[in-house]
């Protein structure tokens, strides 16, 4: 490393010692020492994010940064999880000091609007990974998991679908084509700033059975739930909610096929017994998230499909990123 | 991913479920549930290797794995930590069946030895790079630090230095060389297969006022304590324990340079009020672990070096790993 790793980590990823929430040793030993609250699990995920896999070469570093910690934010507020610390691993084929500025500015940026101290981790040379590890804990016995459906279920997502897949369709081809409406920044926003559903989560964990989010689109997410709660989903395609945006930019059946297959929403699917949606929707409307039922959970296995009531094939299953 | 990323954690990564301790949910939802035990702070690292860096291309699977864990197991170690749980982020170019296989048994030799359950992660594509973030806990305030080190502690190390420096050595020359005695496999044991020094770890906690483990070599590494510890080390090269293998192999003066400046030991450096040495010598030898004094703690900052009592330059600090 052209910077030695202390200097690397100790420019950019520093921050003068504040009072963190259970922080009893960050930064700068071989290990953190954190202090889980009383009465409350721990709750941990790990994702990694890899160039020209999980976003393109020459990406904004502030991007690729919110990216590395949306994506494991969104895996917490998917158990209904309260973030608060974060590992990182960054490994970069070289120290650029502009690259590193804004890729800290991306991190700390989405890191402080949900509180998440960084507290150690790693700085390697080799090609553009970066690994989050973030945890942070729940009431003992409350987490959503997505085991917990039961049929009779609705299934509802939060937000809209199939805006990250068309902002990533939009990035590939903007050198060339240039689009520069309101929706094509809205689709590029969305893709490149996943807003992880913390807050909807926490909520979500006094009404909802089940949860996951969503990050391989719902044609590949779907199946996961169902399988986990050993039951049949079933999604009428009709009722995904399209953003003005995507249905500004693209064809009716381009968006369908966008919010069915696309990835990176980073929306939370919910089952919801429907004694409780009401409330949950009440809720969802105070934190000015719009929830919409799309199906339903029936005995048996897999999932099925309609569209706007008549049955529908499946869709090819899984979101397979850059590929 | 050829194989699909799921599939692949089934595959190699499952094992049957089994009540471990302190897993309320592991692999398979968005995020692990763990449970800390009480009056234990949780104990957090994260390390990344990459290949071509921390390892040599084509190196057996079996001791990447190995690898990946031992580094974050000898970070516990040297909080004086017992290691619990890790999530691993493996990005690989593609889904070989018998490198996976390879990795998981190189895995799993190494996690079942320590307790370790693999509770969730990642599978990418992309250069291969390997995260491991490991989790364990320590008794609450009694965790080792690198800032806890007096004026006046002695400075020991466990075991041996410099062997998996003439271990990296006689891999990368391996293919020419035909290297094929007894002290050359062992110093190339010694490089593929590090021993964390967890069990020596949670003993030291009673004894040690501080301590480290060696990763990028001892030059880079004791100024590290002694900056943390805000004094001066002072270290006796003439004392640095060298193994039979490495006085077989190397001429006096390599084995010297390899142990003073060679990383990847993963050995223990710690500083020991004298009052307590005696008594922690002893809980080593019943570990089957020699601990050996190498210098002492002083008023002032930085770190001075002697060869048997006369003054020596300071060698180059840090160890860059394969540059």
């Amino acid at each position: 490393m052209s910077l030695n790793e202390f200097t690397l980590i100790d420019r950019y990823f520093t921050r003068p010692p504040r009072a963190a929430a259970g922080v009893t040793l960050g930064i700068g030993d071989d290990a953190a020492l954190l202090e889980v609250p009383a009465g409350c699990e721990l709750v941990a995920a790990l994702d990694t994010i890899v160039e020209d896999r999980h976003f393109l070469r020459g990406a904004d570093p502030a991007a690729i940064a919110h990216r590395a910690l949306a994506v494991n934010l969104s895996d917490l507020a998917a158990m209904g999880a309260k973030p608060a610390w974060a590992l990182l691993a960054l490994t970069i084929p070289e120290a650029q000091e502009q690259w590193l500025e804004g890729f800290a500015r991306g991190w700390f940026a989405l890191a402080d609007r949900f509180a998440v101290e960084l507290v150690g981790g790693d700085t390697t040379h080799g090609p553009l990974t970066i690994s989050v590890q973030l945890s942070g804990y729940v009431e003992r016995g409350t987490a959503l998991r997505r085991s917990g459906a039961r049929p009779g279920d609705v299934l509802a997502v939060t937000g809209t679908l199939g805006d990250a897949a068309a902002g990533l369709a939009l990035a590939r081809t903007a050198r060339t084509a240039g689009e520069s409406s309101a929706a094509a920044a809205e689709l590029r926003r969305r893709f490149d700033y996943p807003a992880p559903r913390v807050e909807f989560g926490r909520v979500a964990r006094r009404y909802a059975s089940a949860a996951m989010d969503l990050s391989d689109g719902l044609s590949g997410d779907a199946p996961k739930l169902a399988q986990a709660s050993g039951l049949a989903a079933h999604i009428d395609i009709g009722r995904l909610p399209l953003s003005a945006a995507l249905r500004a930019f693209a064809t009716p059946q381009q968006a369908r096929d966008w919010a069915v297959s696309g990835g990176d929403d980073y929306e939370l699917l919910l089952a919801v017994p429907p004694s409780r949606l009401a409330a949950l929707e009440h809720e969802a409307d105070g934190l000015g998230l719009h929830l919409t039922v799309i199906g339903e959970c029936r005995e048996g296995t897999g999932v099925t499909w309609s569209i706007d009531g008549a049955a529908a094939a499946a869709p090819a299953a899984g979101y397979d990123h850059f590929r």
